[in-house]
């Protein structure tokens, strides 16, 4: 049993309906292709939702092929959840006859309460006393939808429908539907995948609390995210981190830190900032990892879901460019790793492969020119996880062969084909090394100067396999340091 | 007249030679399509240097249909600059000659000197005593050459011909190469145009202190990059952006920062990477802008090249999305900048021009809905601007509109094809607004999220206008933080 925002309490079988919903009225449907009564429905539809879909509008007969409701109560069988995107006037009436209908969840998309002013949030208050009440729940107002990938369920709005591509084990609640919206599309592009997905707006009702003891209990999701700009009920926050912490990584961005930021997100979300040392000291007591910026969110969420937690502070860096290494150190001990000597054997096993001029220690500059001799990389990555000497690897500078080439119009000789081949083979490669030695290997280059990373053969391949590459010394350090933080902060609990 | 790394005076007319030679001679040169004596030869040809090229191998008669002569004292007319590709036993030999004949300058490319031990570092120092008693200056050894774009001069260790697309005002000086072409191929990508480039690698003879002077006075260049591992003269650098700094602003990258990085930096470029406390010491005193991310690097060297200073800290944000606008505030007041509340008067003329809902303060949450009605964005920058509420502008969010549809498959309607067309004249916009209040207006949208950001119409507009488009809230703050520090330094000078 889950206590919410209003004063009942409700049943985790609310979220339940929310999540794997038999059957959703969509209420405020429209067959104008500009309005969110269309885009959102038919998102559903073409996301292939496997259950039963009511529209609901007084006056049009079909939607998307579909047979439309008057109203909810019309609606011949029962609805497990409702979508609501009629204008603020109305929507008091809706949610009376959802809960007539007996609706477990609902999905107020519609804006203009809380983030308006303090009438607004009487009045979405008031509306969640009254579905808390008669046993729904809803997510909003002011939000942009939900997600769920077991279940086909794309209730978001979006413009087109949205690919996304595979279904995954990050789950996220997010305050801002932009917020959200920008980790689910770099999800596509990085084939990332989320299994849940909730825009909880001004959380009137459903807050980012009971999703984070919900998805902390959901099989389905491994690794949590959540966007917050305030928070209603703190304690109860710092009970729901301190209850799911320890089982799953719970990546957090907090904004409203500074005096303008707080302004901002009361009039966004309605919502009132608090203190931003408190929300330090939270973290720091629940094992919740604090981002910084929504980039570090994404990267740990795809190497929380990906890799293996390094089991100590030791990190490898395997580089074919030397000032990438100098800057890779740099970040991973501005991180509190450690870039060791190695030891003399394992020197001494390197000088028999590498190159007179090599760097004879750790960082392993592979030395420009011999970069593409792709068998070294196998070969250092042996030695230094074979050897013990370090607990996770950072590759960079990897996949440059193409980098000019794609320079427009340059048409690639035969030796440099070979060269391409050769090169993506690095992706098994080290897929293989994570599985043999369940070390994390963090592949990273300098995406930043690739004109089309997205056509690169290795970052494509590595992307198929869930590997994701980071574009700069500093994410991919700052990857390592969260997961050796988190390491550690599951040592201590044992 | 310079006082350089050996213990002869030069002039500057040895830079000179360096970037305007007349003639060059690539010693080394070879008909082999992998070796560096074909790949950097090529890239002069390719490149249409318009002096005179005389490739030196005492075994070819024609590399890229040039004639060749066995030594570089067998060429019939002067030679201004020499390119040394030749292993290290036959460096000593090879400066000797150039010496012989006249040279003023050269490029040492062969590695395999300080950056290997006392040994090198010794007879590196050895060659630069020569060549400056000679009366010439050679850069390296252990770089990747140099770039004079007046001069079609790209005499680059590149594996393909590099399309710089367009000459500039940005001149660096690296002591890593791959740093270097990291912040070249970025200009090649968002068309930031560089004026000059020198690898410095170990600098045994020619200096950063010597190049950043040399920038100081040279018209073509306006903006200063200079990634640097270790200094030789730490003085000499203090003075050199003592005098230059108030003229241009010098972008530094200081790596070797930690223990670990130090140790790096020591067998990539044989660097004492020095006090980092003493570093951040000279970048206050000299207004130098250090740069702790080669993002930051990069995008200062766009902002500082194409948009004006701000005269204040005034920060007005303009969002189609609500968290972008809150992220935004927070990163400016982090960097000391100010998102004050907005005059009555013109929140008055906002609430004429917006729909009720609006934020109704700083930032302008233009809402969901209304994004594409770019009207809207003319109206808030005159009036921003117009009636002095701020110093600076952050567009955020713009571009969206082709977020989704860059989604394989989709096809476009009429409808959105228009919405599209509209939101391209954004650009023009945004370039007219920008000259015409001599104010920054920094664009910025959610790239990450971005399928395809460099095939959308918008982006591609404000590319070719010279205007980069920042990809995430932290980052346009941060060009303005840097860009406002700038205009107090040079007003405490005044």
């Amino acid at each position: 049993m889950l206590e919410g925002g209003g004063t009942q309490m409700i049943s985790t079988s609310n979220l339940d309906a929310l999540f794997h919903p038999q059957s959703i009225a969509m209420i405020g449907a429209s067959n104008q292709r500009n309005k969110w009564g269309y885009r959102i429905l038919s998102n559903i539809v073409l996301g292939r939702y496997e259950g039963r879909i009511f529209p609901i509008n007084p006056s049009e007969q079909h939607i998307c092929g579909l047979n439309v409701y008057p109203s909810i109560l019309d609606v011949p069988e029962p609805v497990d959840m409702a979508l609501i995107v009629v204008p603020v006037p109305a929507v008091s009436r809706v949610i009376d006859e959802c809960l007539a209908k007996g609706v477990r969840a609902a999905i107020l998309i519609t804006a203009g309460f809380g983030e308006i002013g303090p009438e607004g949030r009487l009045m979405e208050a008031e509306l969640a006393r009254r579905a808390r009440r008669g046993g729904m729940i809803f997510t909003g107002p002011n939000c942009n939808g939900i997600i769920s990938t077991p279940n086909h369920l794309y209730a978001m709005m979006l413009t087109t429908f949205p690919k996304f591509a595979q279904g995954g084990s990050v789950s996220m609640v997010t305050q801002s539907g932009n917020i959200g919206l920008s980790m689910l599309t770099r999800g596509v592009q990085n084939r990332v995948g989320f299994s849940k997905y909730v825009s909880s707006g001004n959380e009137a009702c459903l807050r980012t609390e009971e999703l984070i003891e919900y998805f902390g209990e959901d099989p389905e999701s491994r690794v949590i995210l959540t966007y917050i700009e305030g928070v209603k009920d703190g304690r109860r926050l710092f009970e729901a981190c301190r209850r799911v912490g320890p089982k799953k990584p719970i990546l957090l961005f907090k904004s409203g830190k500074t005096k303008g930021g707080a302004g901002a997100a009361q009039s966004h979300t309605g919502s009132i900032a608090g203190s931003n040392e408190i929300f330090d000291a939270l973290c720091r007591q629940t094992g919740v990892i604090r981002c910084g910026q929504l980039d570090e969110m994404f990267d740990l969420a795809a190497a929380f879901q990906r890799q293996p937690l390094p089991r100590g502070p030791r990190v490898g860096i395997i580089t074919s460019g030397g000032g990438w290494g100098v800057l890779t150190s740099d970040a991973c001990e501005a991180r509190g790793l450690e870039v060791g000597a190695l030891s003399a054997e394992t020197i001494g096993e390197l000088d028999r492969r590498l190159p007179a001029w090599w760097s004879r220690n750790n960082p392993i500059d592979l030395v420009a020119g011999t970069g593409n001799r792709y068998e070294l990389f196998k070969d250092c990555i042996d030695l230094l996880f074979g050897r013990d000497e370090v607990d996770a690897i950072i590759l960079s500078g990897i996949g440059s062969t193409l980098l000019e080439q794609a320079q427009e119009g340059y048409v690639l000789n035969e030796t440099e084909k070979q060269m391409i081949a050769v090169e993506t083979t690095l992706a098994d490669l080290i897929a293989d090394a994570i599985a043999r030695y369940r070390r994390p290997i963090i592949p990273q280059t300098d995406l930043n100067a690739h004109a089309n990373p997205a056509e690169n053969p290795l970052f494509k391949r590595l992307n198929d396999m869930g590997i994701m590459v980071l574009p700069d010394p500093e994410r991919a350090a700052a990857v390592l340091g969260a997961m050796h933080r988190r390491h550690r902060y599951l040592e201590r609990l044992a």
